[in-house]
């Protein structure tokens, strides 16, 4: 047994007024509370530090700006890094990044038990648009605030075992979860931020929103026999609602821990890396079966070439 | 609108003594249910003229080829094809193939409704083992008995559609639905012939079989927003059982229909191969969204490659 003790923590709303000085305390106090329940490390969601920004409309670029993080840790977030390094405990949140380049990017890291940084990933399959879209009931505009991530999905030694990552929309891309398979991947941590509507569809509602998010973490962990864990930021967000549904998932596709709010909320699960040997060594034994001959146009093309007339 | 009135054909058990023109029989009688109530097209299983055989350790190459199809239509099932095209209702099926070369493929066709074979499909993800394994609660033998496919997975423009096939294995690999979803598939047909338990873990019963099946089948229809059908031969063959639990999947990957029973038994269900076009033009527009150079590793390595130490 090669036991992680996983502690999802969900966060609840946070308006678009709140300070990241707030937000920080919050993720604190659930750190706490992971502590006490002998979590050795902890996930929080994507963009954790503030709102969900993407769904303002904002065209001077200087007050986009003042959504990202340009160092990391930084003041905010220094208090994170100190307390987990205390508790000896990893972590993993992420954080809209402005590098020194000026290069925008929706990032997470995962920070060791030590306080050092040992990965970070950058968002690869940004959902929504570029520009103000009037057909949609709200905006989602990760495609005008972002640049597609350029670290494709490596996979990391640490805290005893195989660990990737990813953000939000990827967990519904099975390319996602494969290409961090083929690395031995045993635990894949992501968090998300879903509007709990479709913005093109207002028949899809928040439990069809929940089903998709089930769905397509379930099969990634089953058919790559990895844990997932996926965190949610959930709730009204100025009026504008989030999914919650954190939860983690066994290397046999099934579900040890959901959440029950869509607020601040931790579930905390003990995930032993060594059930994953199992189905990588039978059913998903790449190596042998595997038939990467007739996979080509997966790579070769990006969208649909129709067969023809 | 453009309704394709599908009928999952699910088999019960054949056991090994029983003759093809028996099945033939079984697989007529569903067609005339099918008929009667309005189906355009149905679907039966993987190998669907025979008993399971690759449970069975043969070593005399003339008794393993006395389990395959040297043409198609041949004598046993000419009357299906015959009633198939009297009844104007596209068909496909699953059997064994050899052919004039010798060779030995997994095989399954689709069959337009005025009876022309308009698409042949190989198995490309074969499971199991080549040799008896005496680890084994029972033989799984498609390694033995069946060469890997040829055709990759094509999808074919008939019955007013874009049309796929795979069988049973090829399910739970995501790179399956893909390379059919990058061809625009509405309609993903497939069979399967699924043991209740894991031969290599006997813990592994029929309830986690058939959430395996169910959470494939779901997540290829969602990711690739195309219609799946999957349909069983299930119960108890010369004491072996197999899963049943047929079903049909919709584009958003909610299932429609799903068999009760483990015998012969068929669901029908109106499927408009227009509701694929949502997801198609939205969330999973593969142009936009897909980022193929951070997805190298799917078509480069064929096994796991660790990240070094």
């Amino acid at each position: 047994m090669r036991i992680v003790t996983l502690a999802a923590a969900q966060l609840g709303p946070i308006q678009r007024a709140e300070s990241r000085q707030h937000v920080v305390a919050r993720m604190l106090e659930l750190m706490d509370q992971a502590k006490a329940k002998g979590a050795t490390m902890i996930l929080y969601p994507e963009l954790a530090l503030t709102t969900f920004f993407p769904r303002w409309y904002m065209e001077d670029q200087a007050e986009v700006d003042a959504w990202f993080e340009r160092e990391m840790p930084n003041a905010a977030t220094l208090p994170l890094f100190e307390r987990a390094k205390e508790y000896g405990m990893a972590m993993s949140f992420g954080y809209a990044e402005l590098t020194p380049e000026g290069r925008h990017f929706n990032t997470c890291i995962l920070v060791d038990r030590t306080g050092k940084i040992v990965g970070k990933y950058r968002k690869t399959h940004l959902p929504g648009h570029s520009e103000f879209d009037t057909s949609r009931a709200f905006q989602h505009l990760e495609k005008r605030y972002f640049e597609p991530g350029d670290t494709g999905f490596p996979v990391w030694r640490t805290e005893g075992g195989l660990f990737g990552m990813c953000i939000c929309n990827d967990r519904r891309w099975p390319e996602t979860y494969r290409v961090m398979g083929l690395q031995g991947v045993e635990m894949v941590l992501l968090g998300y931020n879903t509007p709990s509507v479709n913005s093109q569809k207002a028949d899809e509602g928040p439990e069809k929103r929940l089903f998709h998010n089930r769905l397509s973490v379930q099969a990634g962990a089953y058919q790559n026999s990895t844990w997932v864990a996926a965190v949610a930021k959930a709730g009204n967000e100025d009026g504008f609602p989030l999914i919650g549904g954190s939860l983690i998932v066994d290397p046999n596709g099934e579900i040890v821990a959901e959440a029950t709010t869509e607020d601040d909320e931790l579930l905390v699960h003990a995930c032993d890396l060594d059930a994953t040997k199992f189905g990588k060594a039978t059913i998903f034994d790449f190596a042998r079966h595997r038939r990467i001959e007739h996979y080509g146009r997966i790579t070769a093309q990006t969208g649909v070439e129709l067969p023809p007339e």
